[in-house]
């Protein structure tokens, strides 16, 4: 390890360089101003090893919200709270090939639940199953079991990006109602207090740093290598990880799945969370996203080194 | 004119016993408990002629919700405040075959915006677009309009009704969260009060001769016969019969098209307005909905009536 | 009517040229090297009248193949050969607001038979029910049918565009096949029998005078008022003239109907037939298409003439 | 190794037998006379090993043909024949979430490419790339290349079954046809000939010893571990894979790489050919099918011996 990890610090760099090219065939996301802010240009990578050691490049101190990374690890706790029947009783298995927030198989395919839970809609879903008698308690197990993931990180919540989320976001705001009419948010539940824990566990702020620090934990099924600790049960990293595969970058996980082979989550700030599995976490910030979605120096970083190092689970 | 209406007093109830009897083959609309008190196994009707002459028969006593009938005149009232440019930047001129709350054609046809002023999505932009400073001014104005094309009755919002829909209306306020994130609602409007304005013109309380009367004024150009005064400009009575055409019966429009011939809306209370232009306008209530939401008896009467009495319009 | 067609002389050269420059709106079909010949700037109408009275302005000399315009007449022709029960056992009532060629419907909404008879997969289901025992009998029927309805004109194939569409329409043969797996064509049927057919009616070829004198007889209810022969049941006049309101400008039929009101039936060639009930049959020819398919300049026309004229059956 | 194919030997029966009750869950296809005289209630399982040591219980003996399973290796020869770009030009990287003979995203997503090679779209788009001058090379040079695979087995194809799902199989035509009008099958290529080929394919028969040792070649990487041999480049096996992970098991694939969690593919005969990298491959019959056109009683076999064995490579 201690060899790869030197290889890897050598290297980075020139992969960072190499790849930071590829934010000119993106954008920065602008639905909310907090996130236009971001800088087009910027490229960093963080990585951390079973025993700690640590690798990095480029712009890797930038700070960022998690957005739909952090539907990885509230599926996670849906889990721990609900059991693998209680989540996909509300939540499907399959990838769909659609928009992440597209509305097509709600209303086309019978039942009428959500795919699966990393689409909007099935991580609303999700987010309405974390225990909590309210949307304040809910937040609260969400932030402190991220925190612990991410081995006492102390994470907090962007307020502004929070608010401007809610404010703005008619369209989960619709898939929300939708699941409600479809009996997947049941009669007992707001729809207004899930869209609260949902915006805000996806306003989450983090590193790319700390963010490898929680994928480390998923490389190691579960257990935080750094203190032995067994933090999440090894079936559901099995199944956090799956869907990571199979869905992890929006309708473009296939072709990642193809070209890099590892667990990866993506969110529209520009973060990239991928798990190398027995051996490292990896955080990635580039916040120039491509036509699906995602960071497209922060993809074509993980590609190559996934083809350089032979990463691929498959 | 007398002629006919003496035939129709004699064969009316004929007629209706005979259209009876496809009470059976629906259910009375059950996704609110005041809906879902109508008895089942009535039809009644009643006609309006240019005099001032009716005909009835059957439960015509029945007072029911306008539900989407009152959809034709809150676009004819959304006309007369913006205009044919006004109304069509917001709202399109092509049926659908779709369902009446169908979200398909929104995500997968530029530029999302409602097909059509008659399925849920289209009537609710409409009634985003009724003049007045807050939703109690545009319901009053709604409500007084609506009184004045019935020549001068005294409608009333059924408030159990409307209170009933506001609370569980999901799939509605997924549709028009969806609008809002289309912009086909702007930035100044709010969601809530548009779906207030359109529930409540929704849950105004009419009964069939009051139906036939607002028909009446669509089968004779926008003037009253009785009164002679113009109620609403010709040009939009057009559009609002061309659209009853089309896609007055929700996605069962073409077959009554085809096989009834005249402008017709139904409502999903059973109620069914018709108009036979330059004769006469008709009110119809049978509460058993068929599969795409229409009077099943309350069909087949009209389909009856009009194959005997020639009065397609094609 | 003799003070009208006077109007009708004089003013439709200033109508002409006034649409005319909407030619620049659209462009000629170019799926086959015969279609793209047209010229992109033409523009020509011609009117006849119960008397056989005429009216005709601009490039109505042209000859063009009458493509979708003859589906009206093969569905009048499968109607008589099957009754209104034959036909709609295989083909449905209902506008789709899809494109023309559109295989969503087919796949997504039970069972599977297309919407009506206009839209493609309809058109080529109805070829299917023309009596004959095989397609040369079945195509002599059909164009002996069409000759008739229109006056005796000696119409003919255009043998180059029947070859060139059987040659390269693929999406009507993806159509055809996906119907008999529907089972829309029965086992008995031969899919490549079926396009044959279908082409071949497509095919012929018409002017704008020889599609007044069909489109006369519609307007006179089946009746050729020259002759005073009943040419087709009024009934079926009736269904072919409702599907036209509905559906016959393809999926800008609505707003055609909305602005003009009447009747009418557009191909691929530019050519639109129209119908005022009652008055006139006319032939358009215009061969620059707007993005739906119409004819751009043909529509305008029709559609100033039937504001000016008050042609409007609604 | 050896003590766990002592350990399979010993617990195959019961697996078998436990997993056999679920053939009551499915029907054996019958949309071709060949497919539907297969016994429902069989269940047969093949596993071979990296030294060529073997397991096996149940109804092993039967032979079936490949079907869907071809997909696999014809994808697998057309990268041979034209390498990645010249495969991924025609075929697209991403799961759908739709039925294997959906034509949704066909029709609306740009460029209208087949989303994966597995569903029949994209199958039938690799079948076009083999090389050879005319069908029968193309058939000839798959049947060798499968008999490679296999280790030698003297495959052959089922005529009749060939036969009649080239009479039958309007939908795969419809398939062929649309991606004709994309463009996906040049101009060059006759829908016809495509299709014979893919047909030819599907036909080959198997069974669950050879189709072990198909999968073996596969689970060490494109090695046949008995001889040596390298057969496929390594990359081209685990880009299979990864399309087996998410798109192997139709739209149920994702419910499978949850549960068991290894690359696998299922046919409409009942076949499933499952890899457990480094280790087996595995070979099952079980005719009657689910819902999405899966194996009941195979994939609860594997399923139960992925998680009584930890098999998954998530």
């Amino acid at each position: 390890m201690t060899a790869m990890i030197e290889q890897l610090r050598k290297k980075l760099p020139y992969w960072v360089e190499a790849s930071r090219v590829h934010t000119c065939d993106g954008q920065v996301a602008s639905y909310i101003p907090e996130l236009a802010k971001a800088p087009r240009d910027a490229l960093g990578i963080f990585i951390t090893g079973q025993s700690g050691e640590t690798a990095s490049a480029g712009d890797c101190g930038l700070t960022f919200t998690m957005q739909s990374i952090s539907k990885v690890f509230t599926l996670i706790l849906a889990l721990i709270d609900n059991g693998e029947d209680g989540v996909f009783d509300k939540v499907g298995m399959e990838p769909t090939g659609d928009d992440f927030n597209s509305m097509l198989k709600l209303e086309l395919v019978e039942p009428g639940k959500p795919f699966n839970p990393l689409i909007n809609a099935g991580a609303i879903a999700v987010s309405s199953l974390i225990h909590g008698d309210s949307p304040p308690v809910q937040i609260e197990r969400i932030l402190r079991f991220f925190q612990e993931i991410s081995g006492g990180a102390s994470l907090r919540f962007n307020d502004s990006v929070f608010r401007s989320e809610s404010a703005t976001a008619h369209r989960n705001r619709s898939l929300a109602y939708f699941l409600k009419d479809n009996e997947v948010l049941g009669e007992e539940i707001a729809v207004e207090d899930v869209l609260q824990v949902y915006f805000k566990h996806c306003a989450i702020e983090i590193n790319a740093e700390q963010l490898s620090r929680m994928a480390l934990v998923l490389a190691f099924d579960g257990t935080d290598p750094l203190t032995g600790r067994e933090l999440i049960p090894r079936r559901y990293v099995q199944i956090a990880k799956t869907f990571m595969v199979m869905c992890g970058m929006y309708n473009a996980s296939g072709e990642f799945a193809i070209r890099a082979g590892i667990p990866a989550k993506s969110g529209v700030s520009g973060g990239i969370m991928a798990v190398v599995p027995g051996q490292f976490g990896i955080g990635v910030i580039g916040p120039s996203l491509g036509s699906k979605g995602n960071s497209t120096a922060g993809v074509h970083l993980l590609e190559t080194m996934s083809a350089e190092l032979d990463w691929s689970i498959m």
